[in-house]
């Protein structure tokens, strides 16, 4: 994307999950653990597929995050079992939720220098999806939020959430960067919105996340937050 | 409480669940049919009693809301049947979740009148406790969303997360008007931050919501939001 004609960057936004912490990862190494509970019924591949049937299925009832996952694991262990799943695996799968969510907060390489670097000089903003109790914990744990101006934890993102969010800060879109990891939430509705984007692509997409059909050339693409402040200076 | 010597009331911020519509009673349903699934295992104080405990437990954990409940039940379940409950029953659990979320949203008695009258009067705000998944979605099918100026879901209801709110929005705390259900969570926080609060009794409190140590000539009661307007008028 070309860098010049533009207003210059004055709020910057970021997605939390898998662009400034390690998310996706640990529910793998759950799904992992999921599916050797479940070894002496089906096979790897039969075991994930059914499971991510069940989460999309369930997203309209649970929405994101770990309780979500967790009822989609256990709503699916049961119809792969027959019903055969006994209490105490059942309960390892609560035992599970438990675990992530007391899981640390891993950042990603660059992110504590490149944020700290960049609040003095710009408004910050966390823009998040998902479960609000998860969320705020990780945020705290996280040693980062008094960086942020504000945190916007939020259920969906789509282009009215995001018009909705710069109407409430008055915030002009030319000048409304958003960083994410995922093009689906974090790219594609901001640049429909008049806002620009860029793109930290995370070596996991939770398949819910994918999407094929967009122009790359519509927004800025850089392999990790360390490349963040070098790309502004360009973009000034 | 004296109505007398205070500056006139700008801001009024509504609690949510049964305090605009009816919330903790699809919780009670759900725990009579809970008490029936396990009928053939515990009393039912037994299993309220035991139920009660593992939310206790399971709050830090899972918060507040639809999905913690559910994985609460769960957890309790499979600990009073000592593992015997059946994949089918367990998937009953699950499904008294999925009606949970799709039950309509009551408003309570005078809600409606009360709010569309205050909301051309007042700055109006929704600060309710929760997921926000399940919150969202009961503001927008509460037909109620459009006449608050602010809606805040938060994770606890504290002097912190008061306090934060007041900053945020830039609030006088003593033309700050609280309205809710809850003694703990709506009264006790908003009139230690030097705020102003109004009890509006539900028939039933959740367990974890029930203080005892409290002066209730702090604040204000009525017995319907329909008693809201003529309050305010008597304070200003």
């Amino acid at each position: 994307m070309s860098t010049a004609d533009h207003p210059a960057i004055e709020v910057i936004a970021f997605d939390a999950d898998d662009t400034l912490w390690h998310n996706e990862s640990l529910f793998t190494v759950t799904q992992t653990k999921f599916k050797q509970l479940l070894a002496g019924y089906h096979s790897d591949e039969w075991i994930e597929a059914k499971l991510n049937e069940t989460e999309h299925r369930n997203i309209q009832h649970f929405g994101y995050g770990i309780k979500g996952f967790t009822l989609s694991m256990i709503e699916t262990a049961i119809e792969l079992t027959e019903g055969r799943i006994s209490g105490a695996q059942i309960q390892q799968i609560i035992d599970y939720a438990k675990a992530m969510r007391q899981a640390p907060v891993e950042l990603l390489d660059g992110v504590a220098e490149t944020i700290s670097a960049l609040a003095g000089q710009y408004t910050l903003m966390l823009i998040t999806k998902g479960d609000l109790f998860d969320q705020e914990s990780k945020i705290a744990r996280s040693g980062l939020g008094d960086h942020f101006n504000h945190l916007e934890i939020v259920s969906e993102k789509n282009t009215a959430v995001y018009r909705t969010i710069m109407s409430k800060h008055r915030l002009d879109p030319q000048r409304f960067l958003m960083i994410g990891n995922s093009i689906k939430s974090d790219i594609l509705p901001v640049i429909e919105v008049g806002g620009r984007a860029v793109h930290v692509p995370y070596h996991t997409t939770w398949v819910h996340e994918q999407v094929s059909d967009y122009d790359a050339a519509s927004f800025y693409e850089i392999a990790s937050l360390r490349e963040l402040p070098a790309l502004l200076t360009k973009m000034s």
